[in-house]
């Protein structure tokens, strides 16, 4: 199924724009079933299929970070196949992997995420240029987002910064890929922030066919009603992440995934604003 | 052992500034071994063992590059393990990661990379702002190698064009990283192509302290005279890493290893109108 259309299908069943973000750290996560485990692979396991059943009715995606599973090693790497068969048909799985490289090491990026882990989508950086994206461009069924505006307070060391007359590195970016935009069968999609909302104006503006994945609501603080305004004019769809602020709202409580289940409800009600844009 | 100090005594040891890239494709793999492994994890693990066998002596450094393991999934990144255990410790690991997130998810790599692969070195992308290098700064006994100017065509899609009023973007971001110079024990390195010397000279000197990861000898066809007439002013070190044209150099004859053997031996010698600077 063509990548657009699974995403509007994913915001429609889920009513929700909310991206779930998988973020497993062992220590964070709730007690009670932190002592059920001795082995961290298989505790994250647990917590992340536990997530997915807790908010999948509330979101239209799931976002793997590598790095929380790396972090464990081969055996996190595992537990990332695992997560990712996991995650409902009808939702879409974002690999939030950040990778860039040149062709001939792209190609390998591709085959493990596009084809060993089955992601429909993955986020990449685009520093040593633009033909870190080719090779992930054959497929009308995937999308990539390419960072462009992070939410970070390190977006103003480079991204936020004057380039080639533009107002920011993160526009230009923007504007070279929209126009790759017709020689690509996959979605070419962006990631922008939600904090900044005089940074990311022009950015969409360079490329507002662009899906876009936007982290910082949550506990980097993105306004949604300045969102909900921007996101007016914009053609694309949003995908709205949240990890920390869902995933450990239920603290070291016993009935932990309910206290995740109602949280991930409200995000979805506070982003009903964007939401109904496109349902 | 401080990084430094390492990086000369394998310098010394291998009388050689070469580091070999682990880039390990089953397709390339030559034919005599291919036809022995039926599984692609297993050929790709053997290849390696035999690759840093046959060039140790010839090489300061190996660097594996991340994407071709994790083209395997879990099983590859479990190869990544075995070969980070397999170099030799008088010899520097370089992951080749090109990593580069905020500083939550960071930490996360450093765990992955530094803690369980006990890398001594990674290379990293700064495009999200230096908060990505801060987290692998507090060890003296590693190194970071921050994307600077890379070798590849698409360098002068981003790196190579002017950024608040410098050359290039490229000679920004090694300003940027030298300034953090004295915060850091870990020491913090560059990656800079071999192939445009007219490019690199302004990073060095923005940065003269760095050492140097050169990608883009061999293959992608740096002149080795033109980088040791660079080199010369240049108080760091150097590691200038070759990957295809040794590693496949045997093609697929039987005496496989031996050609690579030599063809090691060949860029060796190639280097030491460079590597008699340092030893």
């Amino acid at each position: 199924m063509n990548f657009t259309v699974k995403l509007k299908n994913a915001i429609s069943s889920s009513g929700s724009v909310l991206c779930v973000g998988l973020d497993p750290v062992p220590e964070y996560i709730p007690k009670p079933l932190r002592e059920t485990f001795r082995e961290d692979d298989k505790l994250i396991l647990d917590f992340c299929r536990r997530i997915i059943e807790a908010t999948k009715s509330c979101a239209c995606a799931f976002k793997p970070n590598t790095a929380f599973f790396e972090a464990l090693g081969s055996k996190g790497w595992a537990v990332l196949e695992e997560v990712s068969d996991m995650v409902p048909s009808n939702r879409i799985l974002i690999m939030d992997a950040k990778r860039g490289d040149i062709g001939h090491t792209a190609m390998q990026y591709k085959q493990a995420f596009f084809e060993r882990l089955r992601a429909d989508a993955i986020t990449l950086n685009p520093l040593m240029g633009m033909e870190t994206i080719d090779p992930f461009m054959d497929d009308p069924e995937k999308a990539v987002f390419v960072l462009a505006m992070t939410s970070n307070r390190g977006a103003s060391d480079l991204l936020q910064r004057r380039f080639e007359g533009r107002l920011s590195l993160g526009e230009y970016i923007a504007e070279e890929l929209a126009k790759k935009k017709c020689k690509s069968s996959s979605h070419l999609g962006l990631v922008t922030g939600a904090t900044q909302t005089e940074w990311i104006r022009p950015v969409l503006n360079a490329f507002p066919e662009a899906h876009l994945l936007i982290p910082g609501i949550g506990k980097q603080g993105g306004n949604i009603e300045d969102l909900a305004e921007i996101l007016k004019n914009h053609k694309g769809l949003p995908i709205i992440n949240s990890s920390r602020s869902v995933i450990y709202a239920g603290e070291d409580s016993e009935d932990w995934m309910e206290k995740v289940s109602i949280k991930a409800a409200m995000v979805k009600e506070s982003l009903s604003i964007i939401t109904k844009q496109y349902v």
